[in-house]
C-alpha cells in the first residue's frame, strides 16, 4: 500500500533563523506589525510503498535522518496519513 | 494574546517539483527504493498578536498571500494552535 508521510523540518529553537528574521522585516515593511516572530523550515511530502503505517513511519524517519534534516541544526517530525 | 500559526506552502500538484525529483534520486542512491515520490515545500511558523484565533487566522492568510506563497505556483494552508 502507498502511504503519504509528511516530514516537517524546522530550525532548532536555540538557533537564530536569519531567513525568518528577513521575512519578519518584510512583514513590518508591509504594515503587518502584529506578527512578532517568524521561523521558516521545510515541509516534505513522501509517497511510501509499505506494508503497514508503522513501517512507513520508520522509513520516513530513516529518510529524514539520512537526507532531509541536518540534526545538528534542525529538528523533524514525521506524520503518516 | 499570542497565537501560533503554521503556514504550509507546497508546490501545486499540476507542476513539476525539480527539488523533490533531485531528493528522490538521492533516496534511490541511498537504497531507499520504497519511496516513490517526493515533493518539497515550506513550513512557516508565525507568532501573531491578536484578539481572537479567527483574527489571527485572517492575518496569517493575509501574510501568506502577500509574502509567503506565490499563488501562481504554490498552494498554502493555515492552521492556528
Amino acid at each position: 500500500m502507498t502511504y503519504t508521510a509528511q516530514v516537517k523540518v524546522m530550525p532548532l529553537k536555540e538557533l537564530l533563523d536569519p531567513q525568518g528574521k528577513a521575512v519578519l522585516g518584510g512583514f513590518q515593511n508591509l504594515g503587518l506589525n502584529s506578527i512578532r516572530d517568524v521561523r521558516i523550515g521545510k515541509n516534505i511530502t513522501l509517497q511510501i510503498e509499505a506494508e503497514t503505517p508503522e513501517s512507513a513511519h520508520q522509513l520516513a524517519e530513516e529518510a529524514a535522518k539520512k537526507l532531509l534534516a541536518n540534526q545538528v541544526m534542525e529538528m523533524f517530525e514525521v506524520t503518516i496519513s
